[in-house]
């Protein structure tokens, strides 16, 4: 089933040990579609300018991503500059121009009204709530957020919230949302906000969803997916987004919408962000074939399944 | 079959978040024991001062540890004094006066001389590969260390490490002694000063085993354990030693040698972690049963394992 994904697209210049690049296709939103579109179809709402070619659309189309939520605005796409070269688990951002980005206001085609699936990038939470409210009839929406959004518009975010059926967020910005600096506390005043299922990313460690009572089923136990050990992370920008894209589209893949579908989703989130950090950019993410996800689905569970 | 464990008991002052407990007992050698007990017999060798009672041996005694190679000493019994008030992951340390351990000359009671498996805690590496020498029938010897010996003592650890099977150490420690920020290649550079495996322990992430090429068995990939979400962790200390105890006591405790039953060992680990933090020292450790035990074995299979 379809899912509609909104948020951003930038052209990111990223240092890390690794190197260097610069004004590579990147945003919350190329990395997510590119990653979801292994799985089901994707469509997308985002702002873009005039310096955004038919070379990098096509990069969006080879996927067979729906482009026609993508608006053409006067002016430079979003822009971020940022470097890992003392710590690959935090980017230190060297500069950011909002640029088109700035004056978003997502517009959703007609076309895209059946979408099964929703997907609120980290874009402002009035901008999430406002989307949200267009899409009534969708079956799951998904949403991230950031510690900008979480200090400084606290009450837009908890509106949010409540129309959020799965959150996805790293360890700090839980423990920031929530004032809390247990996890599982944390997780449980989280879902106490509005969301059905919370997911928490480790970076490094993999990822855990907390489920809320009776949410997808029963049980009183989270689950915990890994990441894949890597020995070189070339350039770790987008992989929470590209996690973000394998949870989701594995998801909306699937007829049925339980507890076990949403842990393979964690599976093959951690599979999407293990891949989108091998190169630079989204350049990894291109060009994958599914037999490549699910060899490396596999591996996921052999790190992890006893006999 | 038999372990024997050799390392530090202490006397250890806590204040953590959730309250503040002074002089209980605590010590490598103390945590490793209670949690290994549960799965087979355990012996130990450590030294202790006047003010140990027969109330503190008699903790040990309960679970049938083998205490013929406790030397007392003349003075006080090691002391230790620390703090996780900011920080849950990390001991801030208050005071730490060796006594009697400062001494500490590891003596084997010939009644020893038949363990299949030995813990080499965490003490001096020349220590530890005078120990290591005189246990040459051993089956398995599993080890630990700190920074303070890689940093100060790396060429005698160097040594120790030869003559180790399995060395259990954190991320930190693992960056540490490979000189490398990447835990993948840190890991591989580890293995090859002579360790066929090596545990790197996450804290509140769990924990992976890295293997080195045909050691145990075949198979390219590390296993990752994880630790359980815990609503309130009421003292860290000992989650290290508990957790090498709850890893080597399983192992020993199989007839088979293989990586199955390491990585089933990797999961006690966690487990037994999981309750020694649970109460301030070593109280949880003291009164749990196997079906407790097996219970949260099973808990944490539902945590990983896709249907």
């Amino acid at each position: 089933m379809s899912i509609l994904a909104v948020g951003s697209i930038a052209f990111d210049s990223i240092a890390t040990p690794s190197g260097r690049v610069e004004n590579v296709l990147g945003g919350s939103c190329t990395f997510f579609s590119l990653a979801a579109s292994y799985f089901t179809d994707v469509r997308i709402v985002a702002v873009v300018g005039e310096d955004f070619t038919a070379e990098h659309e096509n990069v969006l189309k080879k996927r067979k991503i729906d482009i026609r939520g993508i608006e053409h605005a006067k002016g430079k796409t979003f822009r971020w500059g940022g470097q890992y070269l003392d710590n690959l688990n935090e980017a230190k951002t060297d500069f950011t121009e909002l640029n088109v980005f700035e004056r978003f206001q997502p517009r959703i085609p007609p076309e895209y009204s059946d979408s099964k699936f929703l997907f609120l990038g980290n874009i402002h939470p009035t901008l999430q709530t406002a989307v949200r409210h267009k899409m009534d009839g969708v079956r799951l929406t998904g949403g991230d957020t950031m510690n900008y959004w979480i200090n400084g518009s606290r009450p837009d975010l908890i509106e949010t919230l409540k129309l959020v059926n799965v959150l996805l967020i790293n360890d700090a910005e839980a423990k920031s949302l929530a004032g809390e600096p247990n996890l599982l506390r944390a997780s449980q005043k989280v879902l106490a906000m509005g969301p059905q299922a919370l997911v928490i990313k480790h970076g490094e460690y993999g990822a855990t969803i907390f489920f809320r009572e009776g949410a997808f089923g029963i049980g009183r136990h989270p689950f915990r997916a890994p990441a894949l050990p890597i020995e070189e992370v070339k350039d770790p920008t987008g992989a929470g987004d590209s996690f973000a894209g394998g949870f989701m589209g594995y998801i909306a893949s699937q007829e049925e919408l339980n507890r076990e579908v949403l842990k393979r989703g964690l599976f093959y989130g951690g599979v999407m962000g293990s891949f989108a950090v091998e190169r630079f950019g989204t350049e990894r993410l291109q060009s994958l074939t599914r037999e490549e996800i699910d060899a490396r689905f596999q591996v996921f569970r052999e790190l992890t399944h006893l006999e």
